[in-house]
Formats: structure tokens, sequence, C-alpha cells
């Protein structure tokens, strides 16, 4: 990245220092992982110019969108409408919470057992290395897990432009109409913001624009059926991050191009893994950039990732929008029917995930699932007891797994994974 | 207890080894803990009866009751209405879950890291060692935290009767009316059950008599401002712990008649404890039938509590119902009034809560409160932190404190809170 942007990192008030070694970390993981890959589709070339100006050009592009009286909105859950922030005339900005940061700082506000992701997100504010965080103009929080729940309470301490959500914990009408009720709450909440009105028009195209996005990726993710797979786990989980913070419709156009050569790979009977080699679904906690450790080990122990059940992947990306809306309540009525179906395990009961689990494994013709908990998040992690006996019922191989985002047990996990690899041959 | 029992027990179908090992040491605890107290208030001889006969003559009753045409409903949670139970002629029991059992069976449904007070519901069932639960007609659990809340989708498979009601996560005017829609069902469900309508007659007099218990409770409470502390805070543990399975008027008879004794004491500057002793208030997770660690550590410490800031205490007993409706609808609505005030750390933003602890630590002339949550507890440990916070800021010193149900720590626990109290001094 260019010398340019430290003005513009000092502008945001980024702790320089802090944020050299994070960017000197990312970076070396991003060679160590990404880069070293053999047999990698080309057009995944955008992906690696996209991280390494990950917090150059983009934030420089954000920074231009506010000087051109543009909102940008951050966000920590797949729940915060796209949709609506950008039918206000607001970018919104998926967060990342994928690295540890701070920690002796941020355990002065949250427990010691608390996930990691939520801890990352405390991190990332109290050590100012984050750009994006930085550069919003509204930030929301969501009532999803008593983790993020609790964790907002103090996160507006040291935050200013904290906006939280409610959202329903059934699947029920009364939730339905929570949830209507607060997607309203958040349109009022960005036109205020911004200043402008959201209409018939803007919400099409935005709904519009977000489904695009998303039918890209549910391209993508149906191509990793082919054996062999046309892209590694890796470089699609890295789609997926990027999914979260980069401009919608450039990164629709890169994903297409990805897939087009994606299917020309597969006519061509070229894989990013020779054929035949154990097929693993992974299913649970988002992964959020730039946690790469568990699909890293998986792909070094002789196995292929073909799907991603988390929210940074199908859970999160899953059914588009209704566009036949032609006002703006019935647009928001098949918003809320859309986000309506995220089966996010803070739902209870939450009896789709398992179904999407077992259906998303057979697409893709996994020969097993490996569930990843972070640790301390109660419900995945307690989600993931029936869940494996459900898939063991149906011999589906469950390998349960429960990590942080410390290095320490990289050498335990990859013995485990090996081990459940093995077993799948 | 009489051996007279064991025929019940048998038929209830309780693992007779394992129930006589938990009554054994359930009896050892009380011994060493309760009757090793100088100065008790003799009306405690009534809990101690209650105790030596708490799987005996209580569970014969219940059995009577359900002969008799009643039914017996349970419950992990103060949200769930006594009044609407007793009005639909059941009768409601708080269910213990202050000991560990049947771990590893236990571990085949939980997560490791699972509150304690939620692995020991699932143990008590899983070792067959609870006649109360044995004797339900129906169990009612709760969306509260995500422990519970996901929990129960597990227990469903363990037990046949379970009912699960949902709950807000803010007090909104939504949170209100999702709380009255489901006190709604759960009148309906409890109807259903007993085949008893609930009439304005049966509610207003379940009204009166829950809030005859709590008003008891409640001067129970005022009485231990005094210095001298007329009565240890095990004692008043144990009338809070009883409070949940007991005969409502006998309780309330029996809280009253102690009052009466301590009111006497009071006059004769007599307390259970020397004057000016360090005075604790105790704040955080429930503490159930038979969880007495952290106050046998309190009192044997040099200090007595004086205050339960907990719902085994002034959190799941404070404020009446309204008694003044005269339909079955306005009393529900008073019903709701009154159970939305709980200031349980489920909800966000839970500010009543900080200020109740202050009110309380004022009231009862506390030095010190001491936070007390369960390990994995994540609405209480979170939220200690800005409670820790704010109270030192109000010259309030806060030690906090996260244990589970094992005798492990209780080393350490006793260092840390004898230095508490030495500091209180
Ligand atoms: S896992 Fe749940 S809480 Fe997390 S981003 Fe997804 S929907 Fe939101
Ligand atoms: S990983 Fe789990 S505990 Fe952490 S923020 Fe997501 S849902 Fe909450
Ligand atoms: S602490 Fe909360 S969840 Fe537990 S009994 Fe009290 S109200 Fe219910
Ligand atoms: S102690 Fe905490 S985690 Fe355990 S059941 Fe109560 S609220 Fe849930």
């Amino acid at each position: 990245m260019s010398e340019n942007y430290r003005q513009m990192w000092t502008e945001l008030g980024l702790d320089l220092k802090a944020h050299d070694a994070l960017l000197g970390v990312l970076s070396e993981a991003y060679q160590n992982i990404f880069m070293a890959q053999d047999n990698r589709p080309e057009a995944m070339s955008y992906f690696d110019f996209v991280m390494s100006e990950v917090h150059g050009l983009r934030i420089k592009e954000l920074l231009d969108e506010k000087a051109a009286g543009r909102k940008i909105i951050g966000s920590y859950c797949v729940f915060v409408p796209e949709e609506i922030a950008l039918a206000a005339n607001a970018t919104l900005i998926g967060l990342c919470t994928g690295a540890d940061f701070a920690t002796e700082e941020v355990e002065k506000y949250l427990p010691r057992n608390t996930c990691a992701l939520i801890k990352s997100a405390f991190g990332f504010k109290l050590g100012r290395v984050c750009p994006y965080l930085e550069t919003t103009d509204m930030v929301v929080g969501e009532n999803t897990c008593d983790g993020k729940k609790k964790a907002y309470e103090s996160f507006k301490d040291i935050i200013n432009n904290l906006y939280v959500m409610d959202l329903p914990q059934v699947k029920s009408a009364n939730g339905k109409a929570l949830l209507k009720a607060e997607y309203v709450r958040f349109k009022e909440a960005a036109e205020q913001l911004t200043g402008v009105q959201v209409t018939a028009e803007s919400l099409q195209a935005a709904i519009k624009l977000v489904n695009a996005k998303r039918a890209a990726m549910l391209r993508l993710y149906q191509l990793r059926a082919a054996d062999p797979a046309p892209i590694s786990g890796l470089d699609a989980l890295l789609a997926n991050q990027v999914f979260f913070y980069d401009n919608p419709e450039r990164f629709t156009a890169s994903v297409n191009k990805i897939c087009d050569e994606l299917e020309q790979r597969i006519k061509d009977n070229t894989g990013a893994f020779p054929a035949k080699m154990p097929r693993i679904l992974v299913s649970g906690c988002p992964q959020a950039m730039p946690n790469w450790k568990l699909p890293a080990i998986i792909e070094t122990s002789g196995a292929v990732i073909v799907g991603e059940e988390s929210c940074v992947g199908e859970r999160g990306v899953r059914n588009l929008v209704d566009e036949s809306g032609t006002s703006v309540d019935e647009m928001l009525d098949a918003i809320v029917e859309r986000y309506f179906k995220v089966d996010c395990a803070i739902f209870t009961p939450n009896c789709d995930r398992l179904q999407h689990i077992e259906q998303m494994a057979k697409a893709y013709n996994a020969d097993g699932v490996i569930h990843y908990g972070l640790q301390f998040c109660t419900p995945y992690l307690m989600e993931s007891m029936p869940v494996q006996k459900a898939l063991e019922q149906k011999n589906i191989p469950c390998l349960r797994i429960e990590t942080d985002y410390s290095m320490e047990d990289m050498g335990q996990l990859k013995t485990r994974v090996e081990a459940f690899i093995e077993q799948l041959k």
C-alpha cells in the first residue's frame, strides 16, 4: 500500500504504530495463506488487489463518498439491511472482527469469557486500528446473542455513534412484526442521518443492487459443487469477507468474472485441488476478516472446503428480496420477508438451519461437516450438539471445533482435523 | 426424613441410590452450614423442618393435590407468573438448580462452557433425583439468556412436558405487548392443562395470595437494615429459596412469624451477629437451592449479608401486583405491569438494576457489594463490569466473583472475600 495514506490514517485518528503492526501481520498472513496456494483462478487477482489496498484505496473511496455528502454506516450482523442504508444514500460496511487486538484494554470492558468476535470489535476501536470504523457516521448494533446485546451497553461508552436495533428470538408472527417495526425505525434513522428520504425508486434500485451481489455469490457457491472444486475454500471465503465492505457494483462484476472463469475450469476439468479429495462443509459462527485459521488448517490437511454455512457465507447470502413491490411499504415487507428467513442460532427453535446444512452437504457433495464454534458463543456451541447428532444419524460425519483467534491451539486443531479428514477417505 | 417415602420416590421414577446420595450430601451441608450458626431466630425452626422434609412431606402434599385433581407446573425463572398458574387451579413450583449432578450425562447435551444452573437442571433430570420435577404436569421454559433459550431445545428430548414462553429483550412498548401476549398464551395453556378457566375471582384471589407472600419477604428484607442484623444472610437466603416451592399460605405465615420475632430482636438489640460487622449486599445471578457456597464463605469470614439483589431475593419479589383490577384482562395487565419491571440482565439496557443495587446498598446500610456471577453467564458477567465501575464511582466497594457449583475454588474465594471484607472495616 502506498505511503500516501499515512496522512489519511492520521486524520482518521488511527494509532499509526499499532496500525502498521496490524497491517504487517495481515499482509504476512495473506502472503503465507493465500498467495501460497496453487492453481488459483486468475480473476482472484482482483481480491489480491483489494487486500493489498484494504485500508487504503477503499477507505479513500469512502472518504470521497463522505465528501460528496454520502454517509457511512457500519454493522456487525447480517440482520442490518444494506438495502435500506443504500436507499437512504448511505453505504453499509460490515465491520471486521476477526483478530485479537488491545486485549488488555478490552478486558477492562468485557469479561475474559467473551467470544473473540466481540472482543475484536472492542479491540479494533480501543486500539484505534480500524479505518472503516473511524470512517462511519453511524454504527448499528443489534440484540442478537447475549454477548453482543450486553456488550453494546459498554460499547457506547467508547463509540459515539452507536444505534441499537432490537431483534426477535422466535420466528413467530410477533417476531416478524418486531423485525418490521425495527426496519422501519432503522429507515427513519438512516434518513435522519443522511437527510435523504427513502423513495420507492431508491429502494427498488437498492434491492436490485444487493440482489445482484447476492446472486453472484450464489452462483459462485453452486460452481463449487464440481469435482475437482474449481476454487479453494480459502479464496471463496475471501470473497465472502470482501462482500461486506467493497463497492457493491464492482464486487458483483468481479465475482461474476471469477464465476465465468470457474465455469471454464469446470469444462476443462481443472480444479484448485486434484479431484476426489475429501470435501468439507464448514458450518457455524461467522469467520470475519482476517480469521482464516480453520480453513487454512483444513486446506493444508488434504481436504477442500466446498461451502460455508455461515453468515460470512451462504447463510448471509441465501434468498433474494422479492423485486415486485411498488411502494416503499411493500418493499419493506419484502425485505422483512427475506431477512426473517436468516437461520441464525440466536433463534429458538432454529430448525431451518439443520435442514440447510443437510441440503448444502448434499448439493456440494461434501463428505463431512466441520462445525466451527467460537469459544463462549453459547448459541452456536449449544446448537452444534443436536446438529452433530442429527447429521451423524444421517451418516454425515461431523467434527465439532471450538476455538478462538489465538494461534496456541493450531497444532491440536490440525491433529483433530487431519484425523477427521483421514476418516472421510 | 422417614423411610415411608421410598415407595413414593420409586413410583415417581427416581433413581433411589443416586437420590440417597443427594439427600445425604444435602443434609450434611445443611447441618454444617445452617445448624452450625449461632443466634438463629427461633422461628427458623420452621425452615429446618421444611428442609428435613424437602423431598418428603412437600412432595406428598403435591401428590395429594394431584390426586384431588390439581396440576403441578414447574418453572426455572421468576418471569413465569404464579398468579396465573394458581388461578387456573395449578400449583407453581420453582425448580431447584443449585447443584451439579450427572455431569458426564449432562455434557452429552450441553457444551462444557454452560452455566452451572442450566447444567444442574439437566443433571437433576438425567440423574432422576428431583421428585419435584417428576411431580410436574408441565414445565415452563423461557427465552431469557442464550444458555437457557438454546438449552430448552435439547431439554425437550429428555422431558416430555416442556412449554416454552417467549420473552422480550427490551423494555419497549413492543416488549410489553409481547409479555402480555405470552401471559395470555400461558393462561390458555394452564387452563387447557387443568381444565379450569381462570375467572376474575380466581385471579384476584391468586394475586392477593402471591402479593401476601411477597409482602412478607419484603418485610423480612427491611428488618435486615438494623444493626446488629437480626438474621443471617444464610437464613434469609433459605427463606428466599423455600419461597419457590412451599405452600404459599403456610410460607407467608411462617415468614411473618419470623418477622415478628426479628422485630422483637431489634427492640432488644439482639442480632445474629454482633453489631458493627461489615455488611455485604450480594448482587447478581440467582442462588438456587442448595447453592449456599458464597454466603457460607462470606458469613464465616467476618461479615454479614444484609440483602440479595437476585431473583432468589429482592429482584424476584420487589413490586406487588395492583389489586384494583376487576376483569381478567385488567388483572392480566396489572400482572404484566409488575413482571415487566423485573430487572434481569437479559434486558438491554437494564439501567433499573444499577439503581436498585444502589438503593439496596443504602437502605440496608451495606458497606460493600459482592457481585456473584456464575461462570459462563454472559448477561450477568457482562453487566457486572459497568455495575462495578458505577458503584466504585459512588464509593461503594464492589468485588466481582465468578464461580460455579464446584468446591474446588473454595480456598481461593475465601481469600478474596476475606481481603475484601478486611478493606471494609
Ligand atoms: S451469526 Fe447471527 S448474530 Fe452473527 S452475524 Fe449472523 S445473524 Fe448476526
Ligand atoms: S460468534 Fe456467537 S457469541 Fe460471538 S457475536 Fe456471534 S453469535 Fe455472538
Ligand atoms: S435472572 Fe433472569 S433468567 Fe434468571 S430467573 Fe431471574 S429473570 Fe429469570
Ligand atoms: S445464571 Fe445466567 S446463564 Fe445461567 S441460566 Fe441464569 S441468566 Fe442464564
